[in-house]
């Protein structure tokens, strides 16, 4: 049958969601997405299980055919086993979406495959939309819809914000969650697919290419099935948000470990290398990259050009910096002698004003309060398209820019913390609750600003097409 | 003049310091430096400035040459322009050593340039041995010498250990000082060796690979002026100890920021990278791999082969450790019967036991007690030369493997924690302090486990040349 993007509908945004394979047993996936739901979701939530009465206050119902009302979407935890005969029951139901946490299907041997085409056979022939199984499927901080087993706590918070996040698994997103709560980066949408037997990736992209909610989508992908259709989507997706993606499965060894986790066809990496490029898409080479990378595109504005201002209290700093922004496509801005002039009322005379500035002798001479000047002039500077700004901090030294009377006007600025890592860890949570990103080191700040300047030339060079 | 390991001495171990240009403000080089000695320096200390009577406590000497007293090694912050006429003092006076922080030589144009050159013949001439100019100098922590003019304060605390680092400049290890101290990383010895008119980074590398305090060396270079004999000295060390480099200046507008920065000829990185092999150097990419790979270095002993056990709390995570290790020149181990036997009596019979290990079903069935069957498993797992580990933690999900009953028996045990942020790095200060290195991200520690291993394989093919 005809699938739109209005079918994902019920993967996100249900109404009324039933848990089956509800559990009382603390820990146990059943009882997790359960108390999950209650804490977090909107709507209407019931619970199915045939060998209980009550769990976590909600009335337990035998079957979901039992419940008195309209179910949007199912969350199935049950053993693998019993998922085919439950699907059947949620088709006679007219249950319109399924999300299927349950593991134990073609990643795990003969068996298991065996059990996800009959499955396959029952959804294909119904249209209930599923994600999954072997997967924690969905999460919508908009409605609070949840299918994670992650045992989330009352006083864990997941931020609401602009980012949304596909990965082939789910588990893998909850990590990523906790990670992404702990850094105060506000996510809008998850999606963990799992063996991907109906919902893939190229729909969530074209869901969330729609979403208001979504600035920023980042993907973790160990194999994609149409990679004609992911080009063709991620082309038209790309032109309105970036899209950066994540690969698994570059090696032989990583090949065979997809195999054993979502039984994944993960084709030659050089092909899919280029097929991103083609479509606009931001490969990254690691997680630690990946959430450097959305970490910038959530907080920052696109830069209109690739001419970038570096400041360092380091001259080996300033090297880094230099280096790691040119490879990645910036260029160093020629600083006008307007902004020459006002850095020089702040520098000692022996000490020469180029761009990286390397701002130490500044400092030694006038006080922190050189970061104010600095940044106000390279920001004002007609020639500069971004700022990186890198200070230290330590347990005694602690001066931070000041960023209320910082007017970006449109440009980038990314600023960098060296020293004491937890030091750095606070001062870099006071300076992202107002809007600007911190990196622990120059040369992440610099790659970050290049994916920043590519995302500029992909839409420029789409745009022209 | 020949000269040898032994000329370093005073450079490192003086027992008598002067701090000529010490100084009454605070924040000035002149007077961080002495403070930052008087907290730390066990031998000797006296203080230098024709215009004071007193600082911290010390009677100031109007000229090095009226202090009652040998002088082994002095410490220059005085501005650059009388640098020449205070090295003259010294050489009157027998010093036999001088670390000059002072900037504004050579990096700073035509008359610093000058004023190098002129330096120089005094110091050739006489045979002083001299760190700097435009550098913090050096740090010895088994003597706490330090001519670092870095505000240091009561409460900092650099901690003792195993890594020495030499820079091509002092500030760069100063920052980093804060760095290694805040994730309680110990230095044996700091070099930061500005614009080189002296000491080079090949001696002091001599000195290092004697260095009994030192079981790894790092070293950030600009640019190397003789790197035949580089070369040949660091193939000698690399047998001894672990160098790990990371190179600044390798892209045009990174080299014109050398130039500004330490006037070193960079040279193309092509013939450094070579080299570099050609010595067993481990060459890095940034100051992040690094930190990582010095920390794993430092904890660590060199595996036995490159055969590695891999276990991952999610399927993505296998399949992106799989691919970094692999990457790396790893190979993953295949268990023995024992080993899977072990692990099996603590997995739910439906999941597979592989290398890499997907622990999830383990641990949502059996709790995070399997932490510690699967450690000792792949440990006592002939086939097993490394074990990677890697588990995640909330504010509310803190367990830790058992690490007082981890025997690794010359085996490496890398651990990477992912989830919070911050609560990660609060174990991770934990599982350090008993001597496991902890990483934030799978590649990370795979990343450096491979490094352990190439280490490994450049020694051995060393051995057998």
């Amino acid at each position: 049958m005809e699938k739109n993007i209005n079918n994902l509908k019920f993967i996100f945004e249900p109404k009324t969601v039933a848990v089956i394979g509800a559990s009382k047993t603390p820990g146990k996936s059943g009882f997790n997405v359960l108390r999950n739901l209650k804490s977090m979701f909107k709507g209407k939530i019931y619970a199915v299980n045939p060998n209980a009465e009550e769990i976590l206050g909600f009335k337990v119902y035998r079957n979901v055919k039992d419940i008195p009302d309209e179910i949007d979407t199912v969350v199935i935890a049950t053993p693998a086993k019993v998922v085919v005969e439950v699907m059947k029951d949620c088709v006679e139901k007219g249950v319109k979406a399924a999300v299927i946490v349950s593991s134990g299907f073609s990643e795990e041997g003969e068996e298991g495959r065996k059990l996800q085409e009959e499955l396959v056979s029952i959804i294909r022939k119904h249209g209930i939309r599923v994600a999954g199984p072997n997967t924690m499927g969905v999460l919508n901080t908009a409605n609070g819809f949840i299918s994670s087993l992650v045992p989330f706590r009352e006083n864990d918070v997941i931020p609401v914000g602009n980012v949304a996040f596909i990965a082939q698994t789910g588990l893998f997103s909850g990590a990523m969650l906790y990670r992404f709560a702990s850094m105060k980066l506000g996510i809008s949408k998850v999606a963990g697919l799992g063996n991907k037997i109906d919902v893939t990736d190229v729909e969530v992209l074209e869901y969330l290419a729609e979403d208001e909610q979504t600035k920023v989508i980042a993907m973790y992908i160990e194999g994609i099935k149409d990679g004609r259709r992911f080009i063709d989507v991620a082309r038209k997706v790309t032109r309105k948000k970036p899209v950066i993606v994540l690969k698994g499965g570059i090696t032989e060894a990583g090949v065979k470990t997809v195999v054993s986790h979502t039984a994944s066809l993960t084709g030659k990496l050089e092909v899919f290398e280029a097929a991103c490029k083609q479509a606009g898409v931001l490969l990254v080479r690691n997680f630690d990259e990946l959430l450097d990378v959305v970490k910038g595109f959530a907080y920052l504005p696109i830069p209109k050009g690739n001419r970038v201002a570096l400041a360092h209290f380091t001259g080996a700093g300033c090297v880094m910096g230099a280096d790691t922004c040119v490879k990645g496509g910036l260029r160093l801005a020629e600083f006008t002698p307007k902004t020459i002039q006002t850095v020089k009322e702040v520098t000692p005379e022996w000490h020469g004003i180029r761009n990286p500035l390397d701002s130490w002798p500044m400092i030694e001479r006038y006080g922190t309060k050189v970061y104010d000047v600095i940044l106000k002039a390279m920001l004002e500077d007609e020639n500069v398209d971004a700022v990186i700004f890198c200070f230290f901090a330590t347990q005694h030294y602690r001066d931070i820019p000041n960023l209320d009377s910082l007017k970006p006007k449109g440009k980038p600025v990314l600023f960098c913390i060296e020293g004491d890592v937890k030091v750095a860890l606070e001062l870099t949570e006071i300076m992202e609750a107002k809007g600007f990103p911190v990196y622990p080191f120059v040369e992440k700040a610099s790659f970050v600003l290049s994916y920043l300047n590519k995302y500029r030339e992909n839409s420029f060079s789409v745009r022209i097409a």
